[in-house]
């Protein structure tokens, strides 16, 4: 994975590639925590994956029901936020993914295997973006006081 | 739903942060006359709905086709744009659900209740972005003169 | 076709209004080229297209299988990214469709006409972002060195 810096103020945006192999959750983390990110926007994004995990959340069980996707799958989209829980940063990512005839397929992104790229701008913001682990659901969710 | 702000000049961003039981379109357009936004960039969002309604616009008939979705979804994309139309702020939303075996349903954002998050992101600008009826479609579009 | 320009600096933000007929790709690039774009982020994009051709990249095969979508369809999402390849602008699109049922398909867009609208945000930046044909997949990849 490289980071292309296409913007350094008043905000930093980079448009960073994933190539084949690469797996993205991970490689991504490290990326936030050696630039020290708090704060973000992620996406858009696309690419290919050839394997991913999805997550559907059941708010009446409350819990996450994982379902792996075997590639090859287009990604249309990949979107969502950066922002801290307990100090560190914290990602929350969703996907949609296409498959040879064109149907979607969707969900909370838990991992991915990149083939053969992967483009995903991140734009990170100076001020602080905190979740607090929610009593209710158990989720960590952004202040919505 | 409240707006954290990440970024103030020269534009304007925040991240909104819906909650459980949340109605978006009429607290988006709540937010959207209380901040005075004339023109905007939604998106991306992210997050879930216990139900949404969208819509299919049918050119033939030149009407929208309204169809209900019985949650939990996941929302794996909600984006669109703020114009202004008649002085009054205009949302144009559309979105990407998808359900608890990943399939996925889309659309023009009607209505939609959230469980248990949405999380998205809106930047305003200056500029005037102006949206008309248009004779023979009967839609507010935007001017491409 | 028509460019609402939105910001100026420290980046510039068009939201581009495509109209009925409209072919979306050679405008784009007309666009991209008239402008001197060399880098830039597209989407969100939201609207409605009359037809369009959709590609899956079959990663074994190391080619693009197209696939035409009869219309109409609502566009929930077509974003991604403007690079430069050898010397002249280079688009990279993905889109999310969903017809009268809210079924979606999805994939690489190859392209697209518009009917009635199709409301595309565009970020451009300074520095470049260059594209090299990789010998591995023969596909035009952003470095990942």
């Amino acid at each position: 994975m490289r980071a292309h810096r296409l913007q350094t103020a008043p905000v930093c945006t980079d448009l960073l590639a994933f190539g084949t192999g690469d797996d993205v959750i991970p490689l991504l983390q490290g990326f936030l925590r050696d630039e020290g990110i708090r704060a973000g926007r992620v996406g858009p994004g696309i690419g290919a994956f050839s394997s991913a995990v999805l997550a559907f959340f059941d708010p009446q069980e409350g819990k996450y029901h994982e379902f792996e996707i075997q590639g090859p799958v287009e990604v249309t989209n990949v979107s969502g936020n950066v922002a801290t829980l307990d100090g560190e940063p914290r990602l929350h990512l969703h996907a949609t993914l296409s498959r040879r005839d064109g149907s979607c397929v969707g969900g909370h992104l838990v991992s991915a295997r990149v083939e053969p790229t992967l483009e995903l701008f991140i734009t990170r913001y100076d001020r602080a973006l905190l979740r607090e682990v929610d009593a209710e659901t158990g989720l960590p969710l952004l202040d919505r006081g």
